[in-house]
């Protein structure tokens, strides 16, 4: 609940962090794996683990929330303050993201958190989607998505924010923002980041349609930038990596921050009126029935 | 005579269609077609067939203006009146737009209407151009454009305003904004609309040139979507419709109408001044004399 | 020196080409190189040749600063005052710019004008870079970039001024904005001019990493528009020309501003602040050092 309340308050993960350690001891237990030499663990909470190489200054982030990784407003905030923590490590300097859960990267957001719940539950989520987007898409490390699975809506939308995306070559994974397939609307950052991914048209197209795209599509339109086996996910980003990091941090950094500068400021100076906009249209009776009908959708095609 | 007041109202095609509902009636016959079961008949005019099947929800525009469609002030009048009227029909969700006449999709604007007519002429027909614009790019309907046939300058602009572009592959056909080829320049939303199908570059060189593109050259840079033989246009059309209605409409609207906000806004705050430039402009000595050395040409061509 | 003090004053070249004129016989030797029948000479300088053929409206600009045509202060400005008079002259309606030293379009800005210099004259220096842009972005003539050599940095950004681009197919050959290798960065124009031609992903991509393209891999993502065999770049330069002015050029000038016109007037309104924002820059010590050790590098690699 404190982590709720912070995500409400005005200051985002900076108020967040300092309530976080402060407590954080009475309500979690630390993992403390087996440690590689030359690696420390930044590991907040068992959904999310961190192994960090000290000699190459990468970490890898696992998102291990069973069974689909979805983006509950708990699993967001560990993952903002995974994030936080490494972006405040001087020596860590790049940020791999991939999945432990079998076959997906990510499902997206967890629709749990907007059905029959409170408008005040419902804001509270939406600031720590935003959060998670702003911290990723303005990161000074580099980030490399490690998309070892499927990556719907969401999912899709944490890899767009990285500098480079591989992605398993397995024809039965997809990726894409497919959020007018379930009857609601990707906001304007989601439409942004995209269209700074793949252009105007194509975003137009895949977001009208709610298009899903297989590995092959999505290299050919730019939506992810390299296949490889599915095993070799990791070691293939490892290798981009560390030519990422052969390029003077200083340079990168203003670099990337430029580009990326007039997008993250729109979220920025429109995050309220943002999240008002989102809790109205989600507790409009219509969509909840929408989300009500895709969920038993869900059920019946696993039953 | 309720949709002509509807269309005065919003301040669009005010002036320009209280000229045409002052005489329209005795210079027109209503069209009554036989009517197939389970379809409707939106005709308002000779010029324009409206084939509406209530069992899809799909609209099928035929334009019948011979003998090349040329977009003339009274035929786009007419167009922005069905466009409207199914705009204005709830069970209307689909819009396909094409050529009822041979070869030819739409040659354009109607370059009578610009060479030697008052400032005034100029200024309606203008607006008139805009009200087409506004309405297709706007529409809340899935719309599609059914290319049967060369689709130069306005035909062009046209296809372009809509969701999907579906071309007949016969290499004699062609399309793209030549307006530079006749010593004219295609104004700021033609530009941004181009920008918006195929992106920056290609439409700098593009418009610069005012190149024509045969259909595989189209396809290539992402002008059209989708090239079938010629006499499986609609088909196709029917087919591809089918997908994007299957998308939630309200989510559908909603995502197109963010994606070309921008773009809509830009030309709706700057109307008046876009009337002026085109006035002034077009009514300038060289320009109606290049108009006018264009016109002699085609003659020749045809003799 | 009385050149370099123009172009700290306000008024960029247009101060600049009046003093320019009332000195220039005093400062150089005119060179009188034996004319074709129909040509003139435009040459304002040893470092700059130019070639114009009266039948056909087209000059050739030579670039020939031993060794690899550096944009030093002096070449910036003897190459804006060459752009401005053939823009000024009604019967220049194309210019081609090329390499007259081997293996090198232009090695972009000289370091030397960077590298342990006053604040004042990086300032100078920056301007000049500005002045070299908008001359070329903004030209009335159609621009071709003949690209018979190696373009990397400023000489990217030269190239992508014009509006067609035609590169010798010689893998060893590479173009791009690698300024991030050298630990400085692009500024926001370098970006936006990249952006303009080959879209935000590409550029993100190319900027932080640096990247240098071969003539391959720059046609692939749209940096060059044609390859040809090395002979051939200024044959080909001058046919494609032909095609550009064979569209009316007052409809194609007023095209072409409108599609630049946003990106141009970003750096006009912004001048001195991006001066300012150089100067702070590149006179810090962490970038006078990067710079230090880069030609350093550059010394033990000619050894």
């Amino acid at each position: 609940m404190a982590l709720r309340a912070a995500f409400r308050s005005r200051g985002g993960l900076s108020g967040l962090l300092s309530q976080w350690s402060s407590c954080s001891s009475n309500v979690r237990t630390c993992v403390s794996p087996v440690l590689l030499p030359q690696q420390r663990n930044h590991s907040t909470s068992p959904k999310i683990r961190v192994e960090f190489d000290q000699s190459t200054g990468v970490a890898v982030l696992h998102m291990q929330s069973p069974p689909v990784n979805s983006l509950s407003l708990e699993f967001l905030t560990e993952l903002c303050i995974s994030v936080e923590k490494l972006e405040m490590d001087k020596s860590c300097r790049g940020l791999i993201i991939t999945s432990g859960q079998p076959k997906v990267f990510s499902a997206g957001l967890d629709i749990m958190e907007m059905y029959g719940k409170s408008p005040e539950h419902c804001g509270a989520f939406w600031r720590a989607v935003q959060e998670m987007w702003l911290k990723l898409y303005s990161s000074n490390m580099v980030t490399i998505a490690a998309i070892n699975g499927s990556s719907p809506a969401g999912g899709c939308l944490m890899a767009m924010t990285c500098d480079h995306r591989i992605m398993a070559d397995n024809p039965r994974y997809s990726i894409g923002l497919n959020e007018t397939q379930l009857g609601i609307v990707a906001p304007f950052w989601f439409m942004d980041t995209m269209t700074n991914t793949v252009g105007q048209r194509t975003t137009e197209m895949a977001l009208q349609l709610g298009l899903l795209y297989n590995p092959a599509e999505a290299l050919k339109i730019g939506l992810v930038d390299q296949l490889v086996p599915e095993d070799q996910v990791l070691t293939a980003a490892t290798q981009t990596i560390s030519k990422w990091l052969a390029i003077p941090d200083h340079a990168r950094q203003i670099t990337k921050s430029m580009m990326r500068k007039q997008t993250i400021d729109k979220l920025r100076s429109n995050r309220e009126s943002d999240i008002q906009y989102f809790v109205n249209f989600i507790t409009k009776d219509s969509i909840q029935k929408s989300l009500g009908g895709y969920m038993e959708m869900l059920k019946k095609r696993r039953a």
